[in-house]
């Protein structure tokens, strides 16, 4: 199909395909004559996936390319694009490994043991968790980190999940998109959820809203 | 004490509490002399709730205002207090409602309906649900949609803890304050666990990642 085509199926405008091929996101199209180049379903597939990717995940122009490379570098094994995915969509953290870090990165440590998760230590998933506990103890909800337990093991069920989804995935290619997607939908899906969570919750407990 | 100390003890600039103080965020201090205004540690607990809302929970400073307006309203219950938040936090998921919206929608309603939960469909939470199951499925991964239950069995078990710990506060601003702190730096604590179960889920199942 022509740039045309591909815009009005995929619901993306051509000034925006046009950005996506210069910067890489998309694969070129097949010249079909000097200055008209087709594109196929593949070419569809990949823009729905950058577009999921950007309004649902979130996600910046760069980490879209960083998750896309790793997805398309062939003999991954699926620890290594989960770790891919997950350091392309994390912020880094950015706090003073001080006092206060280092007696949560101790408590989250503690964690990972009691749990006998293999995990990276240096992974801005585990740097993350710690930034969290630093700043729930500074701002006097200390207690708060009581709940770690609760969300790990709730963590632990999805991840269960998530992994008996894709491993039901023959096709490579497939697989690993459902990693990048799954690292990233999943996201906010789990923060939704957890929000109807409350609203049910709170609302149960605590008498109605209006 | 004087801004310079407040700065020194939040990590703050002065600047940065200068432009907090212009935006409203930070309530004005008591002045002391015509150009010299004080400080107490309402102001530095504020600053640094601010900062966690900000660093940590990725929030702009408008969210940020919404947020804290809605933990200074007087005689506000806990539910409301919750919504406000999430309602603040979430982003609006801009999707087209067209046949896919309404049967993903229809999806969410049963799931709600299975867990008995009362939250409201117009709000944020649940339109964004509707709208990753949307997004999943035109990336070709509908059966996704199955691991929607065990997603919100593990969103159950963390609210039930949130939760339990909001209830245990006895203070009231103290508790406003968990709801959105909890809201805001719950979210990241959520998806960084849930990316360390990643990484522990995928090298138990499918080896060493090295």
């Amino acid at each position: 199909m022509r740039v045309k085509e591909l815009s009005s199926r995929s619901g993306v405008s051509v000034p925006t395909i046009k950005y996506y091929l210069r910067e890489g996101l998309l694969p070129p199209g097949k010249l079909s004559s000097p200055n008209q180049a087709s594109y196929d379903d593949a070419h569809l597939r990949r823009l729905r996936l950058i577009r999921a990717l950007v309004d649902i995940g979130g996600l910046t122009i760069t980490a879209v390319r960083q998750v896309l490379s790793a997805a398309d570098t062939p003999d991954e094994t699926v620890p290594r694009i989960f770790y891919a995915a997950q350091e392309s969509i994390s912020a880094d953290p950015a706090l003073p490994r001080d006092e206060d870090w280092d007696f949560a990165e101790a408590r989250v440590a503690e964690l990972v043991e009691r749990r006998g998760w293999q995990v990276k230590p240096d992974s801005r998933a585990w740097q993350t968790v710690v930034a969290v506990l630093v700043s729930a103890r500074q701002l006097g909800h200390g207690v708060w980190t009581g709940t770690l337990d609760a969300y790990a093991d709730a963590c632990e069920r999805i991840a269960a999940a998530d992994l008996s989804y894709i491993e039901g995935i023959e096709e490579m290619d497939a697989m690993l998109e459902g990693v990048v997607v799954g690292t990233a939908l999943g996201d906010t899906l789990v923060t939704a959820l957890r929000r109807l969570a409350h609203q049910a919750e709170s609302t149960r407990l605590l008498g109605a809203e209006s």
